[in-house]
């Protein structure tokens, strides 16, 4: 899997940074965005196929994670995409989004569903995302994409000289054995490693929470909201400090955190240094980072 | 004054063109835009001050025209905005434009009108503007932009000589003629060669059309549509060829003509070289091409 971060201003674009978005591309090749700022589709040219995005999470309504579908979506019409598109949004925004797809002339030649995501786990095929609530003064929430732990390829050579082909395997998957020559084997025979499963938290814009979802907790990243380092420049602003963040990645003993939505009056080594006070595990995300896992 | 290009794509972005905008830098610093399409925001960056811009012309209203306005909007009130902001539409597309500024959270501190641009010349502060329509399959228009020729400047040293100061100098604008130690004294002996007014046409997306108003023809600039190189590419659509926006040109003997609005497809270079078996004076437009006038 990897994981391609679009855009990591917090508002308002900078030289460096786009809005808000971040890419996830599963390992069928199958691509996901986490919100979807203005320009994110150019963001996207040679790094994000716009025709193998299956699904789309939005964190929460605010322009900067937003506006950039409008002109994805067309584009993706203007490419004759024909599969279904799956747009998550908060609980009570439904009717927001279907206003913002009811601009003049704005159409698409494929489906487009818009799915309020609650406060439970919805699984896909090798993928789930838990959605969870965060704390942004607008109806926002935040996602944790996780992939169960699944077994170990198959051993080819091991299978050959036992015999297992064809349509056999499909059988050792269903059954989790099969009898082949007279001898009944197991699909762990045959396999090798578990591979561990995978989990990554994405807070979109939030101040500092302290209750999570259970599968929140060891997850391998965390993308937290760190849009402030000194909370004279957070004042009363629904945002997270690099501080708090910080406390956040301890708190849900996260093996990596990536701060990003930086405001603008920042530079990124100051970012940084500050992370570095609290966090040993931390990076500061810019645009077009990939982190691969 | 200046144009600087913002935007000069077909429709989607590419690596090397956003979609469309151009910017009009006016002698007092003022900017205007002529479209605003995603991401234009983030081209004006260390090049058009967001506040500094007073009116927005807007040709129609296609996402890849319009949907830089929010964010942008959003910006100048994040910024602190609080001067007008014009923005000029095409007859019949207001209540459209009310719909796009009534999404989810969008708001300005600062006022905002939306005008419906006729067949008519609309007269500003040392500027005017001269919409017409177009032919794009949906309510559009064209602008021509025009500066009125205006005095030269004043001779400070002839005006020192003659004792001409202080309070003066607005009567004698305002005149044409004033007395000094007794002699009468008119404007043009103590200014300078008239300053020819400029005139700037600005398409936005059509199909070749014939019927220009007056005041577009014998303009300094035509920047035309130019999405494609041949008919087969173009089919249908309500768009122009590199051709038939050289022969807009040779019909309004424009000064130079500026081709923009190039679809993905092509090379610059190609684009280029097809200009050339029409026009002599045509150029390419590229993003943050700039043009003094």
């Amino acid at each position: 899997m990897k994981i391609i971060f679009l855009g990591t201003s917090a508002s308002k674009p900078t030289s460096e940074r786009n809005p808000p978005s971040v890419a996830l591309q599963y390992n069928n090749g199958e691509f996901m965005l986490f919100d979807c700022g203005e320009g994110t589709q150019r963001q996207m040219i040679k790094k994000v196929s716009p025709m193998k995005i299956s699904k789309i999470f939005i964190t929460h309504l605010h322009a900067d994670h937003i506006m950039g579908l409008v002109g994805l979506i067309q584009s993706m019409k203007l490419n004759g995409r024909t599969q279904l598109l799956e747009i998550f949004v908060p609980k009570d925004t439904i009717e927001y989004m279907k206003q913002l797809f009811s601009i003049p002339y704005f159409s698409a030649d494929f489906e487009i569903h818009v799915i309020e995501a609650f406060d439970q786990k919805i699984e896909f095929d090798g993928y789930w995302i838990r959605p969870f609530p965060v704390s942004h003064g607008v109806p926002a929430i935040g996602y944790v994409f996780g992939v169960n732990d699944s077994r170990g390829k198959f051993n080819k050579k091991l299978c050959d000289e036992l015999g297992i082909k064809g349509e056999m395997f499909s059988s050792l998957e269903k059954n989790g054995k099969i009898e082949v020559n007279g001898r009944e084997i197991s699909i762990d025979e045959v396999t090798g490693k578990l591979r561990k499963g995978k989990k990554i938290v994405y807070t979109g814009d939030t101040e500092k929470i302290e209750t999570f979802p259970e599968e929140a907790y060891h997850c391998d990243i965390l993308i937290h909201d760190s849009t402030f380092i000194s909370q004279e420049d957070k004042k009363e602003t629904y945002h997270s400090t690099v501080k708090e963040a910080c406390e956040v990645a301890q708190l849900l003993s996260a093996k990596k955190l990536v701060l990003t939505h930086i405001s603008q009056r920042y530079e990124t080594k100051e970012v940084e240094e500050e992370s570095k006070k609290y966090c040993e595990n931390a990076i500061v995300a810019e645009d077009f980072l990939e982190i691969n896992l």
